[in-house]
């Protein structure tokens, strides 16, 4: 397999109690997913792991050996349950530290709030010895990377300024290409076209996604391929195949 | 521990390229997380995985093993990337066969609608065989119950359908109460007190939930413990520190 065609991939741990009880509805990993989509990396699996050290611990260890890219959200924040830094500093083996450029950043940031940089906002310069920042143009704390590991922000805004800081820095392949069409119909009606035209174009999956909208049913079918011309074969056969079988389909999605 | 202190534990499998490239944004981590509160089960891990069978196999069998309940969504629609049975199936290593109450639901349900059961819709009447099934309210098509595995819908109004029906089946402890206290400061400022009521408070876990809102920074403290008193004791005097260091603080959360 020659450079080009490498399918870069990531794994993404989202850590946080809020996440497991129902509290908080996760917005990170549709924006990682979609943020990777653009860099040329697949994200290739999520877990979701408690506020629970030996839990991050494991969890890190299985993705960052398993993707070329492991991605975290959240607990690195200033209070008693922001354990990430610690646990990924654990889960390599190294001790952690405060990173001076850190520390700089929040001394500015809170000079002029009251209380400046206490011991618990200090919490937020610390990182797994060798780690590197990223910038957080939203609120100071810098986000953490440290080889193929980066650690962001659990709020979803502030996590969204750090993937924009890593915009073009992280090595990625040719970006997965889609296009969707619509069918007002139920899924089950295509489900022999879409598997027949997935068949014929090696290089291309076929999602169905269906829904209920505006009192009747239909479905999107996602065509997937980092082809260009594959893709556009692809969603040409497929609208063959529709418009024969006279179903009223829409190229570009309802 | 006597039966009463156990702590029942679940684990959920999201399953679908669509969450994974960021298309469809999740809303079953959440449903799932919330209704398993309520049986007195906690969420205790997600993984969400692409439609690949060996990767349904490998977190179904993590999963499954880990914790007292295994819930799946996603996957059981009738078109050619709906592999959850099978890959379930292959996970338990029992055969897939056609149930046939499944079977017999389903031919009432498609027998007014054009095409009938066809093919594709039989297959969401198999199920790994010595399954179960979840009733499905909403669209005919059953969940399926194998052992302390449940496969339900991705279409999250759908599950909740299901959850709905599989609500007071399950074994569970006690439910997880939770208080929350809001306050119009940074966590930061708050978080050695925090520290601090959490430590004093032994079956007691306090998360911090930071928010910007209105132009003002805040947080809300969620309280958590299996027991009233010790959640009472632990928010009076959470209330109490907050106070007496000046806080702008509010019993029941922001």
């Amino acid at each position: 397999m020659s450079a080009s065609e490498k399918i870069w991939t990531a794994g993404l741990v989202v850590i946080g109690d809020e996440i497991l009880s129902g509290r908080t509805h996760d917005k990170n990993i549709a924006q990682v997913a979609s943020w990777l989509q653009v860099q040329g990396i697949r994200l290739s699996e999520v877990r979701v792991v408690p506020d629970v050290e030996s839990r991050i611990v494991e969890a890190v260890n299985a993705l960052r050996t398993s993707y070329d890219y492991l991605f975290t959200t959240g607990g690195i924040g200033p209070t008693h349950d922001d354990i990430t830094v610690d646990a990924v500093a654990a889960a390599l083996g190294v001790p952690v530290v405060v990173h001076p450029e850190a520390r700089a950043i929040l001394e500015r940031y809170y000079a002029d709030k009251p209380g400046g940089l206490t011991e618990a906002r200090l919490r937020m310069a610390r990182v797994p010895e060798g780690g590197e920042l990223i910038p957080n143009r939203m609120s100071g704390a810098p986000g953490i990377k440290f080889g193929n590991i980066h650690l962001m922000a659990g709020v979803p805004h502030i996590t969204a300024g750090m993937l924009d800081a890593l915009t073009g820095t992280l090595e990625g392949g040719a970006p997965l290409l889609t296009e969707t069409v619509g069918c007002w119909t139920p899924e089950s009606e295509v489900a022999e076209i879409l598997r027949e035209v997935e068949k014929a174009h090696e290089n291309v999956q076929i999602g169905s996604y269906p829904f209920f909208r505006e009192g009747r049913v239909g479905a999107n079918f996602v065509v997937r391929s980092t082809s260009g011309e594959d893709l556009s074969s692809a969603v040409d056969t497929l609208c063959e195949a529709l418009g024969e079988n006279g179903f009223d389909f829409t190229p570009g999605g309802i």
